[in-house]
């Protein structure tokens, strides 16, 4: 397989590089084509107003491009300029879960989404801490569920989301399909003074998994399932058009 | 009715000042709450590393704050910190149309989109055209909306993305209820060269709507109509998950 693997926490993170060389080492022709710096939380933020940058190393059979853009950029200039049409993109492995609501912040799953934007099968893959994360279980997971995806395909415009606990594969309880849950914040600001007696903000935020929803991401893996969720990008209500057609406009 | 005001052009744009002085002048409590500068293409992105500014200016009866991120961290703020809960989110007037897959890129759609996600009735609204942009027509119709949207209600999750024409009333040939429609660009980057020598991409590309699927936003702009989308944010792919269940993974 050609195989192209982004991420939002940079080029220099851990889980890319396991990413890189699981699939490399499986006989794979990999690029990896990432931001130089973390994104996190860029969304499916794209870069207008300023060029971007590119710097590219092989090393160990693979080539790695670090861009000065957003996780978004660089599927759309690796597609269009860096690399040839890979089989299938892989964005990850990020570290921290990217489940529920949050993927629509998520720097991850929005590269994947550019991906099936440009008619490609894509794969977001997170791994549920941010503290002392491992990368074995979940690169080897995204190994195996790149292979049947590609065997089996999907609809157009559908991607998946994976989110893996962080344990060793043996202490994980297995796979669940799941849909997206709904994850709840509560205070989000800081409201801060800085040393000059000027106010500002800082966006933090507490997670209120306490009581997920039964078939939902966030419930899997709270549950210690891996947490498999069929996506798309297309945000129109579609149950609601026919009523909004009786509105008198 | 209590209104929330913000967009992705920044506090300056006319788009925005245009929105807050319709609605206040037809007896509106509004509050200004926006980017300190332009932000397009956003996305949905959040700020997590950095703090928040915010100063407020208070003009002709309605409050303005400019706030040092993204179009969604305005709307965060703004509900958690900075105003009383509104009746109603409108994001907008955008320069420029945000329709189809373009929607996941936009500032201006993801602050309305935020807005939702926090549980309240939310327009995006744009203008077609990015050059000579008038909005007149676009502001009267979106106070009309907005009155018809809080007497009806719409469903839990789901805003409406409103797109009119760059013309005058009496020249806009109606309203469709449009779903989205798929937007292709050719040609995004150019591959330059800088006074140094080296190599830089700048993302431009020219979008080809010269054969638009009828039914789509796209379709109703190009025809001069101005669309209204029902969308939601619910990126569940939820016709897939039962097939998804039988993959043996």
């Amino acid at each position: 397989m050609k195989i192209l693997i982004t991420n939002d926490d940079g080029i220099k993170a851990d889980g890319i590089k396991k990413l890189a060389k699981t699939f490399a080492e499986s006989g794979n022709l990999v690029s990896v084509v990432a931001p130089e710096r973390e994104r996190s939380a860029a969304g499916h933020a794209i870069t207008v107003h300023k060029p971007l940058r590119v710097s590219q190393v092989d090393s160990e059979g693979i080539s790695y491009y670090a861009v000065s853009g957003t996780p978004a950029d660089c599927v759309k200039l690796a597609l269009e300029k860096l690399i040839e049409k890979p089989d299938i993109v892989i964005s990850g492995i990020n570290r921290g879960a990217n489940l529920g609501t949050d993927v629509l912040y998520s720097g991850t799953v929005s590269a994947a989404i550019e991906a099936a934007l440009n008619g490609l099968p894509a794969i977001a893959v997170s791994i549920v801490s941010c503290q002392y994360p491992t990368y074995e279980a979940a690169s080897a997971l995204t190994l195996k569920l790149a292979k049947i995806y590609l065997e089996k395909g999907l609809p157009k415009g559908t991607l998946l989301n994976v989110n893996v606990p962080n344990q060793p594969a043996n202490e994980i309880k297995g796979i669940k399909i799941s849909k997206l849950g709904e994850r709840k914040y509560i205070n989000n600001f800081e409201k801060r003074t800085d040393p000059r007696g000027r106010v500002y903000y800082w966006m933090a935020g507490e997670v209120d998994d306490s009581n997920p929803e039964q078939g939902t991401d966030v419930w899997a893996v709270v549950n210690q399932f891996v947490s498999v969720t069929p996506i798309h990008f297309d945000l129109t209500n579609h149950y609601f058009l026919s009523e909004l057609s009786k509105w008198e406009l």
